[in-house]
């Protein structure tokens, strides 16, 4: 499923970048068909106008609303409207002063513009919004937590009960499993999932621990600085709450949180074997490319060469970074690289970090052999599997596409 | 300050990665002398053994202890004995078990380990740990923040005191304007930074707003599942807390934070022009590469063209990842980036988002002049400046290197 860039133009096919290094490979969970409009979701003008008009993509227990197993379902405002208001008839200010703790909002979150219209991909209504940089068109997309608690239970349940309804084959879909959703699809639904699992896990400050508020469409959570929950005097302005270092300085805690992490194909020094490993919870056979996250205060080539020798006991050299790929369970962004073992580092131990079962040096071409014939994720049981054969990640997994980078000869290529 | 990949055997230097995409490049706050071994941070035994032999980094209000303008300072344990006192005579889980949220814990965080022995770079006494995966030997490094407050602030104003006594030019510096730190030592403070900051801001829990603790030696926090504060008997066992969804499940919400940012070069369509901008608080013709924050689930090359045409209204196509630079204000991690304009999405408009005071399509070669003639950061006033002299980032800057590779032909190269 992962689809090589899709230039826009010709001529772009032939570009200098495109010559040197080959076409940009878009892993799966990237490559969304949204405009995410960021400097928007601050424009309640912009959120009042769009919400009416825009189609939601339902979340329960953080999985979608399917409309298949290749595709995601998406319900009007009709739907919604009762559950979800018009959070955008006030602007954020007057909101803010008026917060109120004990009151739960459903987590909606602003997804962006579909600009290819209204089919397909969730898009809404076709919308023009006129800003200040110019004409905005397309179909505004949000994602709406409907998980069945707290006081908004009954409310939650109406809407999951009447999205179903009449719609052949639609049901909340676990999709984590089996990446068989369409990759525009799936691109979308890893941005709401990352999001309304961040909102989710982020209803406190980790500054202060008094509750958190969700702005910006869903897309920021502040440590307000009153709340009526706690006024003394009914007529009285809300409680001031204490200073919260969060309300100032450079941080990054009102913010969604994505983790970088690594994940690496290591040739070694003559360039003929690839290093891969195996986690005990996985099926007998199937291995993949070491990977761990990075640590604070590391470059992305120093975490390849750490996490190398952590894991494999792997002296890695030279490190080049070939393409990244959104995970979002919870929140990662791997960042795919191609490593050079050093000559003379090549010995495997595995005992510094029990993290892996087994890794190995294997041929260049039994890697080549098993990308062909033999791949799939490690959670689905593969029928007829013969014994001893290398079983290797799919095409939707970066792992994949860097194991297929080395064999085609990413390290030897002349170009 | 940026130094080329040294390579540990002279073989590696013209290796089949080197030989196709050049030496690596080593950007300024990466690169660390130390191997953080992380899979012993969880090891009580190692990190009793090497508390009393370790070198300490003090920090107050995040900046450290320097020796002079380039280097570190290092205190021995005697000189943080009393505030830190034997925290891993007690196994983790027991240490739990009497968890108590009232009793203020110093924040102390194992670096790693000096391979290179007692010499620069902070290592301590050189210290050998037999572990299960092989012998660990090297000066063990921590970093400690001893920033007057609260009730550890008597004890922690008698570590300052003590830690400059008879060492003439130590002081607490602020270090992050002038990048002037030699870069093994600019490394260690981006990782102590990262991680004190990290700790300070993440003091409760927020998944349910309760208090946590730092575990793992300062490198993992959790919501302990009881706290004596609460406790009702006094004999009693420690009161227990309400459930709290960190407790189970995959999340990341327990370990320290890094925020994945984009920066990159992005050349014209014909390849002779460089996309430049400026941020309004910047000095006069100081401009830089754009930048900015990754998405939730958007791949490094989605953000870097979503970013760009947010900025500067430039549409972007191929996209390659040059190098990442780790910057630790607060605790992002850059991936540069160098990218292409699609022909006929050159034209700028700066009114999407006004994040950007000016951009500009400018020349190689005046890149190229501006970068041997006329750097500095932008918080630095210089002294015979030149009006309408285009100036740059300093080399320490990714900016810089990224630039360097377009003007050096990056894009073009035959390799």
């Amino acid at each position: 499923m992962t689809q090589p860039y899709t230039a826009t133009t010709e001529s772009h096919k032939t570009s200098m970048l495109s010559r040197k290094f080959g076409q940009e490979i878009i892993n799966y969970f990237s490559g969304s068909p949204l405009n995410r409009v960021s400097f928007l979701r601050s424009s309640t003008a912009f959120l009042r106008a769009a919400l009416p008009r825009s189609k939601f993509l339902l979340m329960r227990d953080l999985e979608p609303l399917a409309a298949s197993k290749t595709t995601l379902a998406w319900v009007g405002y009709e739907t919604v409207r009762e559950l979800v208001g018009n959070p955008f008839d006030t602007e954020e200010e007057e909101f803010l002063r008026g917060y109120d703790s004990r009151v739960e909002i459903p987590t909606l979150v602003f997804l962006g513009m579909n600009e290819e219209g209204t089919g397909g991909g969730g898009g809404g209504e076709s919308f023009e919004f006129e800003g200040e940089g110019g004409k905005y068109v397309g179909g505004p997309c949000f994602a709406l937590d409907v998980t069945e608690k707290g006081s908004l239970k009954e409310e939650c349940e109406k809407v999951q009960e009447e999205a179903v309804k009449g719609a052949e084959g639609r049901e909340f879909r676990k999709v984590r499993l089996d990446l068989s959703l369409v990759p525009s699809d799936a691109a979308i639904l890893a941005q709401a999932r990352s999001l309304l699992d961040w909102n989710n896990r982020n209803q406190f400050c980790s500054a202060c621990g008094a509750r958190t508020v969700s702005v910006h469409a869903g897309t920021k959570r502040i440590c307000p600085p009153s709340d009526k929950a706690f006024q003394k005097d009914p007529e009285g302005p809300p409680f001031e709450r204490p200073p919260c270092i969060s309300r100032k300085g450079i941080h990054n805690i009102a913010f969604p949180r994505t983790d970088p992490t690594v994940i690496m194909a290591i040739i070694n020094s003559t360039g003929d074997k690839v290093l891969l490993g195996r986690q005990r919870r996985w099926p007998k056979d199937f291995y993949s490319t070491l990977a761990g996250f990075c640590e604070p205060a590391e470059s992305v080539e120093d975490a390849v060469r750490r996490e190398t020798w952590e894991e494999s006991g792997v002296r890695v050299g030279r490190v080049v970074i070939h393409s990244t790929q959104p995970w979002p369970y919870p929140a990662n962004l791997m960042m795919g690289a191609i490593g050079e073992a050093l000559p003379g580092g090549e010995e495997i131990v595995l005992k510094h970090d029990p993290e892996l079962e087994d890794a190995q040096w294997v041929e260049v071409g039994r890697v080549r052999n098993a990308l062909q014939e033999s791949t799939g994720t490690p959670d689905v049981e593969v029928e007829g599997a013969i014994e001893g054969q290398l079983r290797l990640p799919p095409s939707t997994a970066i792992a994949h596409q860097l194991l297929l980078a080395v064999v085609n000869g990413f390290h030897l290529a002349k170009l």
